[in-house]
């Protein structure tokens, strides 16, 4: 039986976020998510020594861009190349050490830094209509807007996973099991993945 | 809620077919798969009209390969073109009829024939390893050809989907639930997805 580590990949809009917690609250563990960035920056260090290779310009782009989430082309930029090495070297260290202990990691390709052996691996997905939708009432925008953020979000997700894994974002052959919340529901995705990890403990 | 029409797309070698007889058996549905083609060929008689139009070798050939269940590449060869088009059009229009009713169908790209609120799509998938030593058992061959049969079987059923479907073979963006049945086994897999199914009910 495998430790409860669950890592949870999602599409943009999908609830997979809002699962994940619920999942972690119902198994009483901890949740991670981009909070594992932040730490990395501040516990481990890495702004003093490295960043200085960097003018103040491209640091500052970079930690905002880290700061707000949007993985945008940073680490596929030359210019940020040896940093974006050392970040994801630290971001995979970060996940290595969580995953000594049950947790629901987020995001962070953490299933493919991971074992197989180490972790049981979710996607959680939706139609685009029914994510365009929750986006929508999430950030109070526009379906057009919502609709870029998907796509881009969606894309920038499967690049950033591609840093790590030979395994393809989003292919069934790379999770454990996948599941359409909006088929379903989030509550209802949480009932259904509570009683997958039964399943396995039995 | 969706009829209960159990599209399963599978993995060679993953078990999905017994999964979709457990399942079919368990909802006292029919189960249907390959005999598709044949009731095609046999009941909606496409054979004198269509095939006096080909050689008796090419033909044949191609009966063979429909009745080996060995996709191979005559839809993608030119010669087969029209006879192509009319069995795949006649296969597609038997998966709509079949879906009139509840039912498992396994294969046939029959999710992307249906629309998706017309069935319940499930894909089941396995390790490679998992895969092979599953071949070799039912085969009685070696490991070398249960890795050929495996990939070349796979890269049929992706390039049969393709001839119906915009979307991917294989992607989880593409069914409702996708599930790794070497994790859990073939029993714990039926249990999931009535488990799944009774939630979609609720």
């Amino acid at each position: 039986m495998k430790n409860k580590v669950i890592t949870i990949a999602r599409q943009y809009g999908s609830g997979g976020r809002e699962i994940g917690e619920k999942l972690a609250k119902k198994l009483h563990i901890p949740f991670h998510d981009k909070n594992i960035i932040e730490r990395i920056v501040k516990e481990k260090g890495y702004s003093p020594e490295i960043l200085e290779q960097f003018d103040e310009r491209k640091s500052q782009s970079l930690l905002f861009s880290l700061a707000m989430n949007s993985y945008g082309n940073w680490y596929a930029n030359d210019d940020y190349r040896p940093l974006q090495a050392a970040i994801l070297k630290a971001q995979a260290d970060v996940i290595k050490i969580m995953a000594l202990n049950p947790c629901v990691i987020i995001g962070r390709a953490a299933d493919s830094i991971l074992d197989s052996d180490e972790c049981i691996s979710i996607f959680v997905k939706a139609s685009d209509e029914n994510r365009i939708d929750r986006i929508m009432k999430r950030q109070g925008c526009s379906e057009a807007e919502a609709e870029k953020a998907m796509k881009s979000t969606d894309k920038d997700r499967a690049r950033f996973y591609q840093y790590y894994s030979d395994k393809k974002w989003g292919s069934a052959k790379t999770y454990d099991i996948t599941v359409d919340s909006g088929v379903l529901g989030i509550d209802k995705t949480v009932e259904l993945l509570m009683f997958y990890m039964n399943l396995l403990e039995k």
